[in-house]
């Protein structure tokens, strides 16, 4: 029926998946798919409760920022989204949450080590932390500046093998090939959080796995020698 | 029909979320609800079983901690709440909890630092705590002193920017704008409370994010700047 | 009907208390009750299923071990609990789990320090641990020898005051004054353990609340000047 | 009627247990049931979702790794459970999980030590933490490889003692007599791992418990002295 129908409704199905994994805390976390050929993307609206959301409150916008379909004010971190879609057309869905083990190395400022093979079945490799945003980033388009943080740390990075990021002071953004799998991975990441904090736990100087299991792992569940 | 009973209804309605939002432990965890125009809040009864309660047993207290209506016994702690009403008469409404991480911070006599977003949304800087309560205050009017040793710590605290704080040794009071409001901000701080646990862990000289951050997020959340 | 049918039956009910408050964990968790007139206690039988017990297969032992009453096998504790009995003869009910924050500090050979006044509320002071049980004491009668560490380092600490006691590398006993407040006086020590751990982890120089504020907690609840 | 119906039914059953106690984490988790006369092993297939399993789907393998019935491609640890049975041809059932504590000592590359007799209950001694992997063996038959660094871990070692090693950087390998017992074991390490990584949070220098005491409580419930 109405314009981009298909794509609200796999946004609205990620975003209801968020509370069976638990990844809902306080009033943080959002989903948003987009559609690479027409340059667009579905999100959530802000001031809806999650549990009275609909399929057509979803809102369209393009990889511009520019609102283009749906009449409620969008998600607070739309413009974070954005940015990531304009800079990385190719990834499909993104998650934002506040998942607790997560934020602690966010706020630790530190990235998340690829300590076994759990990580390095989702994450090809240590997740990164940005660097903190600055005082005047802050004043600015801050939600924008956001995005533009990540993007800046992924310069060296392949945000197709690296699907997840910290940003300092603040929480991860996790993204994936589709809704379901943008969710999945965003709770694998507050799995292999919480085990990295464990290990740390008990033997502080613990090291990464080396680079060839790392890359036995993923491709295993991401590459074609399956 | 009977005085005061919408505000014995909020009152009420605010202890039921408690539950809910699983801050009840072991006899812990009552709220207050006050109507500071006629300078009276509402308490829950001491003696009796959560489950139990109903809205017509709340008690009605004035502000220099008078019992105005009801026949029960007011909970142990209501003396408290009477000094924080007397000296912030337009808190609306005081919950206190022994939620684990918060009580956690309250033993260690640490405050919790504003290590990031997911806690300048809810409270503008860090969560102080009280200084030890001494002998003599223990010996004297015990629930009464507890408010005081709070009003002491917020000498040079706005309590409508920092809507909780730490008693040294015991747990939490945090506060809101309505019942369904200050349980949801005793909700945060558990939350907040255990992720800067674990951002310790990761990382023990972790640094609270910049005050700038700080306000961007308390003023997008509580401000008129939304 | 039968002969201590009541007993039996307060018992049974304590037992499946156990597993509402979560206290069971793998095949660990039982609850005695006695009869301090004459001089029994009743106890669960060991080779029975938690969800399969009935009333009447409780057993029914004397102060000094033998089974008066009953026919299946009594619980393995069942001479620690007898030794306890022996002892402090009017302690109504034990309770004996492997709670994991307990378990934790048993292993660590740590007492819980009284570090706040949820500890106070339920406990009048540190819960204590024992010395390890030696060789030669785990080759003779191993389970009464539990009970003997345990009555020998309450050699100079009331029972009445500290119900609770962890037995060095291995796990709490609990008691009160019913089955009901037993049990809730293990899941009590397995919060403030919880807590605790928490407390040091922020502040691993964490002090004891003084003892003034210990005392005054623990009356509140327990003493006569409520 | 089909071959192997029995050993299909007892592996299918095992593997619903895994979410009983909680052992299934993202896609990680599942059990291999042996009929040791026969020199074969029954495995759930690796490609299908865990809720949508059937008994019929459950393949047969031979100790050589030939799969001797079913149609389905098989688990891909199936290679590393084969050498396993292959090595200890009497443990009767394997279980693989990655279970948060359990994984956190394979990734900090720690033994769990016995620190106490929760611990001494299920298994008789330290939880061994085999060598990293080689990049060779990663290259090679990798599966096939990490069954060897755990039988290599076990020269010295009875795995009838110790039924549970910790494959480094990757997760846990639990067995038993039986697929129920398997499992149950599985979930034990994991309470035992959690309860090790709080004891050394209480106190870091916390010793294992003593030999004796060690083999007292294994016998009692494994052994012929109960």
């Amino acid at each position: 029926m109405s314009a981009y129908s298909e794509l609200k409704e796999e946004c609205y199905a990620a975003n209801l998946l968020l509370p069976e994994y638990k990844l809902i805390e306080l009033a943080f976390g959002n989903v948003s798919v987009s559609d690479p050929r027409h340059g667009v993307f579905a999100i959530r609206p802000g001031n809806v409760d999650h549990k009275a959301l609909r399929p057509d409150q979803m809102l369209v916008v393009d990889f511009d920022g520019q609102v283009i379909h749906g009449s409620l004010r969008p998600s607070a971190d739309t413009a974070t989204h954005q940015r990531l879609f304009q800079a990385f057309p190719d990834i499909r869905s993104i998650v934002h949450t506040h998942s607790r083990n997560a934020v602690a190395f966010a706020q630790a400022g530190r990235p998340i080590p690829c300590f076994g093979t759990t990580h390095a079945d989702y994450f090809c490799g240590e997740i990164p932390v940005t660097r903190p945003i600055s005082p005047e980033e802050v004043q600015n388009s801050y939600d924008h500046e956001i995005g533009n943080v990540i993007v800046e740390r992924f310069k060296d990075l392949d945000p197709h093998k690296v699907k997840a990021v910290l940003v300092h002071g603040h929480a991860p953004f996790v993204w994936g090939s589709s809704g379901t799998e943008a969710v999945e991975n965003a709770f694998a990441l507050e799995v292999i959080a919480e085990i990295a904090l464990k290990t740390l736990e008990v033997n502080s100087g613990a090291s990464p796995i080396q680079q060839s299991l790392v890359d036995r792992h993923y491709q295993r569940k991401h590459g074609e020698t399956v």
